[in-house]
């Protein structure tokens, strides 16, 4: 994997770089779909690559390890070939959903060890065992395993759980540099920071991630519950500290306006569940603001659900047809809804490279941040 | 509306024939998918163009009347702009759901009391107001009010209910011929033949709607539990009354064997719910006989759902991915299933129309009837 740095913004740290992977370019800064089971819900992969524009998507290892399985994954040579998906795809540790999606888990210095939510059977997660699973779903990018603290999170717990993490990164780095990729193309581990909202914890965990020289650093344990206010010192913080010339991926980031001003803060990745789970909700992002589409002042607007983002769903479909849809708890609401916020946060990393490109992302940043949170 | 007799099978009584409605053609033998709510299920308008090539869709008068409503739909100009399917649409004339979905309806000779499944709001439907609802969803093919007696049924009941069915019709029409369609486009009516399984009501009911001299006649009351031999007679009957110069529709029919068996005997237009409601479970119909999708032996299979049938969703997803989509009850698995059997459905019935164009339809049908149904 190779990062180019192409620009950078002169009134804010924002970057706009260009990430090459095996399975293709991502333009930076990219929001990454989240494609959980190896599907994003609701969304066909033709949909994702052509109207939503999709250039890397992400895989949750504690799903596919559980569902299909390793055994399927691997026969069919990977995630990619399993689900069609031929562009770049990451895969996070396994460790955030066993950590929260399990209920009985016991944290040990091996690993977790966790229950399936599917069928209770018991399991181990070390960091051994994770890169070697990441080997065989095939992802590009593949993430250490790491213990996302929760927020609130004592002092001694955020700096004890900081030093596991670091140990188990070592062990990861081990593991994946003895090991190769299966299918043929080269794969590339992200280390994550972690230290919770503890300004010396951040600091002490950026720099030992950055002293691993990895390709591309990650930070995680934010966007956990924290004040958004938290959140940007953090990652201001952190990114003072991480490479410039390395990519740097914020987990789990968020609001459209989050990602604008982490974008600000000098951060190229990103991923979320909330375009779609909100969109499966009826909570629509558009270029003139916030939509609730269940809400009756929508039933009989039937202008376009955002006809200045353009793309075949959000052009064709009205509002008053999608307020229908979600009302009558119908297939189609969620997938037109999950295209439409999907299209739309590909659309908003895309103007913000070109504001970043022209030189113009700090100003333009602010305006967007307070028209997209506007509620209509 | 239109219709053109194009050819006529030597070896059956199956035609091919071309309807021309205000919406567009539709060449026959047809099988129309089921939009219930304004939407074909987990299909999006885009792919039932241009991947399934439906050719005319069905809509259900008492859920849209219910929902979204007669004032919206009238606002929106009709059905075809409120879900942006442009190509012709036929509505059932909520009778059927009526009798079947509400739980205390009171059926009397001014039309049948009944309760919104939704809110439990009362209700009552009138040959009279059918016909106007019809008018204002605005389908291009309207159907007359009707009981759809069920399987089995009393002679005298089936009777009775025959005699009210013809009295309702001709109330309909004489309100359908008062009145003209809302959007600046012609509408036509379609009556019901009814009887049950008893050849005299059948033949009484069949001589009776042939008498009112409509632009096309349906078949109803049969696919209700009937034994499949026992429906063919009935349709069989019926068609030999039924003018051979007007489209005949059989209403609520069928697996693609009863399609088959059904175009041999002079049917022209069908709908069903079963490949889309059977997709959602997982049952799919190819070209190479019936699919249970979750089951073991399927998990790696990697090869196309089915690639002799060709299109993008069945040529593209595997077996083995769809069998884990449906297993982790993912949203594309219905999608998927969705298009894929009303495109087999669509193929299906062009097969017939060129078979029988060829003068080889019988031979055909009978190879195909045992290939289709076989359980893979």
């Amino acid at each position: 994997m190779t990062f180019e740095l192409q620009a950078q913004d002169p009134g804010s740290n924002a970057r706009a770089g260009k990430v090459t992977t095996a399975h293709g370019v991502i333009e930076t800064p990219i929001f990454m779909p989240v494609g959980t089971a190896a599907t994003v819900k609701a969304v066909h992969q033709r949909e994702l690559k052509e109207d939503i524009q999709a250039q890397i998507i992400l895989g949750n290892t504690y799903h596919l390890y559980l569902r299909p399985g390793l055994d399927i994954l691997e026969k069919a040579g990977g995630l990619h070939k399993f689900n069609g998906w031929d562009k770049p795809i990451l895969t996070d540790s396994g460790g955030y959903q066993v950590f929260s999606l399990s209920g009985t888990r016991k944290i040990i210095e091996e690993g977790v060890k966790f229950k399936s939510h599917i069928d209770g059977s018991t399991h181990l997660f070390t960091p051994e065992n994770v890169m070697d699973t990441q080997r065989t779903i095939g992802a590009d990018i593949i993430m250490a395993f790491d213990e996302c603290t929760p927020y609130p999170c004592e002092y001694d717990y955020a700096k004890n759980s900081m030093h596991r993490t670091h140990r188990w990164l070592k062990r990861c780095c081990e593991r994946f540099d003895s090991t190769e990729g299966k299918y043929g193309f080269d794969q590339t581990l992200f280390p994550i920071v972690q230290g919770s909202t503890f300004r010396d914890l951040r600091t002490q965990s950026a720099e030992y991630i950055a002293s691993m020289n990895r390709e591309g650093n990650a930070i995680g344990g934010l966007s956990v519950g924290e004040p958004a206010e938290m959140m940007y010192e953090m990652t201001d913080l952190v990114c003072s500290i991480l490479p410039k010339d390395k990519p740097r991926y914020l987990m789990g980031v968020g609001t459209p306006a989050n990602i604008l001003e982490n974008i600000a803060l000098g951060v190229d990745m990103f991923d979320c569940v909330l375009p779609t789970r909100n969109a499966r909700n009826g909570m629509l992002f558009t270029t003139q603001g916030i939509i609730n589409i269940r809400n009756q002042r929508w039933k009989d607007d039937f202008s376009p659900i955002d006809a200045e983002l353009g793309g075949y769903t959000s052009t064709f479909y009205s509002k008053a047809y999608l307020r229908h849809l979600i009302h009558a708890q119908e297939y189609l609401a969620g997938m037109i809804a999950s295209v439409h916020n999907l299209t739309f946060y590909l659309w908003l990393v895309k103007q913000a490279r070109e504001q970043i490109k022209a030189g113009t992302f700090a100003a333009w940043k602010n305006v967007m941040v307070e028209k997209l949170m506007t509620r209509l």
